[in-house]
């Protein structure tokens, strides 16, 4: 056991950038603030890697609270070559493309009331249900134009649906290819509507199809990295594509609130992954525990900081 | 604003009941204690409701936990009409009907070692690779009797494993024609098999399929009440199942370690459901903030103590 | 790395004992169920430990939430040598023994309405702030007895108020002779009370007179347990007065809701205890992560069923 | 209900200052990260509010983890009327002051390993023993120079220990008369070795002698605001402070990792504040969920920012 450099306490200068905050944070370096130091390190030499490989997983609500704009940005940025999300995300996204919007709220409200005036709340966010409204007039014109009687993978609707969006997360990943995974995209609105959809129609959606691209795309990797924005489906759904081949991720970065203690897969230490052997033994991966509306920028503003050097 | 009734610091008295125990706790009645005692007290109503549709969300990894008993008993018991799981549940519940073990382990413990020994971890428990060997085996085995170029539901698939088990929630839940549903199913050790079978095989899995038979029992329900075990894609999947109906949950009782100034709906308030009306403005509700190991068999041994009264 | 013991699916039964819950949570043995059970093993070793000098310390608001009963029973069977405990939990420990109530409330109110109709809050507990002047009254009286121009100790002033009191925890020590130690008394109602007396008055209450008896109980112990329900100045005060001497606590049990990243004391793990040598390398001891009005009354409940075979 | 503005999607520009990205956190505005914008319009309007006085609680370990240099400057620079801290952070405050340091180490260790080697852990921050002697050896000798027979408060000694050091809180503490309430005192190192000192030497430390000063503080005041970081004594001694007074808090920012439903007053919202009059009804006041070591330095850099313009 040896210690290692000494704690510098933060010097916090009017002006200074993220990425000299982040710095700082290096200096004195314990906790999370340490943590997400050792994350945008870990985060800049993966985007730095051209032959890494790289997923990011995005749970929780992050669209809603206004974050989804950076996921997209990443996307332009060509930092992301895999995208995982919850259907919740991507149905938010689909949202704001379609020029709806969320509304800052507050969680110390009437939920009956609320609910009286046809308001959605997430958290201190509100969605009018007016949005949903042109949501199921988008989406069920989308599915309409469906080939009858084919079978698509759920990664080949989210394409289509990019590709038909002005903006956000969707339309990044359908114009730069980068492959949008969903496994539970029935668990959303998207899949409510299709539920609709399908009452009368016969496009059938392969629950399985995503998987030879994914898995193709795992062994053929020379080294791998995931950013991990919550966990939920999306952490696990690209920890486990990692599980069949003789290898594992090589840069691993979570940024959570969860705790390890419930034993839960969302909140498990990346130690733990590499028992199964989902990151490698001499991955470097670090845990942030947090809000990711605050880590998230934070790590984002910090690497391309230093990436535009 | 009024005062309720008086707390009465609370009694142990060496041999009390469990029921008892959460009598002293509806007495003392406070922070999450008193949110037990309230939730039992919503459990048992909703279980005496013989017109209640009776909803369980499965999220975390309970089955390894040794929590996977008291689901199957619940099912074993008519307790059970709809189960909304996890795939790595099933996986877990498989893979010990299949006579494989989880084993106590600890959380202190080097994970690259783990690796090297072929141990896999959560959190404190340990599986031992070979036990993914049966599982493949068994699964593949399954899988090989499929009829070629069906097409399945996702439940249809997870009740033909059922049938195949001497024991545990999938076959109490085949045996009592109890639907699984499993939106994320792909992300699981069963959704690796699944592609494994799937590179050399044509059954189409549907994802939307059973969509339709969950809508139409939520449609048909005179009331209906949820038992949500940790948040992720089972307990959205129940509470935007009644988005589409006139009415909502008329009971709810969550189970979490989550919490909701995060934003996610895996920690949202039950409150903030009724915003959406995924629950009626009336509906007796409660969360419980805690790990489900803990929270879950105190919940149940009260109110099964209570109704064999 | 070796696997220990299976698990064992946990089999609820109606009316089982919660002794034989907390051994089916042993047998499934996972999480912080099997944490719990764990922690009942050592307690109920600590306790059956005749030469063990047996510290609780007692953080959080738990007399107000009906946990006050518990600790005085304990103390009354003899399972308490030292009590350390925050200001507050004595404060409504002394309310609730001159007569007055806490009464069960909601968290979702308005505090600002509260606040007009003179009920102060604690999460869903209510206190009237009639409470407080019959504490004014009380307190003033015992004030007002002490010897002028003497010096007293925060314990010799505890005890003084214990022996007026009809019942609870100060009266229970004042009986049995168990210190009750309060560093931080100023932070407190009894603090604000004392406050109002000293301006007229001159006693000297010794900020550090206690640590003496204190560290020579330390000093002479063969060997030491601690159950620390919360953490804060309790457990802090009590895992220090370990430091100065060549051993350390022999048996830990911590009930905490707080967690480790966060670098705080009342968070950390018994295992960092070991470096600071406040507890020794061979020591048993064990975190339960909850609410303590839930995992306080399953521990004790569990133990004192065994203790009585 | 009403919505407010439309959640903007936050947008990272690769060199933009702190300020600048919490103002993005202000657009997108929600969960933690708009709650962080929330508070910094708070703590700017209470530092330029002139006629405020300004309290700061210090709970946690964020000495250790290099967050004192924060403290120490926003005394400097005049934002500081009262401090109210953790004997822990003080303890820490004076041996980085002494020339001594804490080291970056890691959490995942071998702790017995560490106790061998004499280097004391903070989850991932080192700090080796010999730290301690050289403190023995100042605290002595200071403790050596106070006059016997005398009788002097805490805030007292603190002040006199702030005069001989060179930098650091207590040293600026001492410099610009801001006085450093510490009520638990005996509950740290400096409380050890005060009780080594107290063996041999007659001088009295009075517990509640600091009460009259701050007492006269708060009520002399024209409007008040604190800044908690975290919870424990500090932000309970800080709050109960102003419970004899009229009036209450006016602005008040709470940055915290613990939770409300626990019942704890560490955990507790703001709002639950209101029902006590510890804060006015009309009081301006937000909370931040999170790791302090990030949240703090975020708020500070944010607001000396837009201070400087």
């Amino acid at each position: 056991m040896e210690c290692g450099d000494a704690v510098v306490q933060a010097k916090i200068r009017p002006g200074m950038t993220v990425g000299e905050l982040v710095e700082e944070m290096g200096k004195s370096g314990a906790y999370n603030a340490g943590s997400l130091w050792h994350a945008a390190n870990i985060y800049e030499e993966m985007l730095r890697d051209s032959e890494a490989v790289k997923f990011v997983g995005l749970a929780g609500a992050m669209v809603p609270a206004g974050m989804g704009g950076i996921i997209s940005d990443l996307i332009d940025l060509g930092h992301v070559d895999v995208l995982v999300s919850t259907g919740a995300n991507l149905t938010h996204d689909i949202i704001e493309a379609i020029g709806c919007s969320h509304y800052h709220g507050t969680a110390q409200c009437d939920d009956v009331m609320l609910h009286d005036e046809e308001i959605n709340r997430i958290y201190d966010v509100y969605l009018p249900n007016e949005a949903f409204v042109r949501f199921e007039e988008f989406m069920q014109g989308i599915f309409s134009e469906l080939p009858g009687g084919s079978t698509l993978s759920i990664a080949d609707l989210l394409h289509t649906i990019g590709t038909r969006l002005p903006g956000g997360i969707l339309a990044k990943a359908a114009a730069h290819d980068v492959p949008v995974y969903c496994p539970a995209i029935q668990d959303s609105m998207i899949g409510l509507q299709y539920w609709l959809f399908d009452q009368t129609h016969s496009v059938t959606i392969d629950a399985f199809r995503d998987m030879h691209g994914l898995m193709d795309r795992c062994f053929s990797a020379t080294r791998a990295g995931a950013l991990l924005i919550g966990g939920g489906v999306p952490k696990n759904y690209i920890f486990q594509s990692m599980l069949m081949t003789p290898g594992g991720f090589d840069y691993a970065v979570q940024l959570t609130g969860d705790r390890p203690d419930l034993g839960g897969l969302s909140g498990a230490t990346l130690e733990e992954a590499k028992s199964w052997g989902k990151i490698t033994g001499e991955a470097r991966a670090m845990t942030v525990y947090g809000d990711a509306t605050i880590t998230l920028p934070l790590l984002v503003a910090a690497v391309l900081e230093r990436m535009g050097k």
